[in-house]
């Protein structure tokens, strides 16, 4: 069993309103000191993998189709070995 | 300037009704080896911190009133310099 972290976020060039909505609160609450925030998803699979390079290639792939849009977003994953 | 990475996901105990539909589409996409998933937020701050303590219970606070609700998720962060 693994255990994959996947991060998805906007790409650079790519705005980000919920980001700037994030910071507008903030600031709101009186944190001045914020000057920028992004917004991304996080997630873990947990996976029947036989090796971690088999857990990686599927997840790769599965990032590609399903977990993030390639077009605006960009993702990194780390896989990890679960001991449950 | 410091660079804050915040993970914001469910407490353990409570369902997560979007992981699992990621779970039945990754199934349906033929992906039977994915055993769970759990979605959660990631963002990433710009601050204009004196220090990387200033930073932390800024990010700290942050968390506990407006980027996570403690009542049903955890919240963990990561402070770094930022060159930029």
């Amino acid at each position: 069993m693994y255990k994959a972290k996947v991060y998805v976020t906007l790409k650079e060039s790519v705005l980000d309103p919920q980001g700037q909505a994030v910071k507008e609160s903030l600031h709101s609450l009186d944190y001045h000191k914020v000057a920028d925030v992004r917004i991304g998803k996080y997630m873990e699979l947990q996976l029947n993998a036989g090796s971690v390079n088999e857990a990686e290639s599927v997840v790769e792939e599965m990032c590609q189709k399903l977990l993030a849009n390639p077009v605006i977003e960009k993702f990194r994953y780390d896989i990890e070995e679960a001991t449950a």
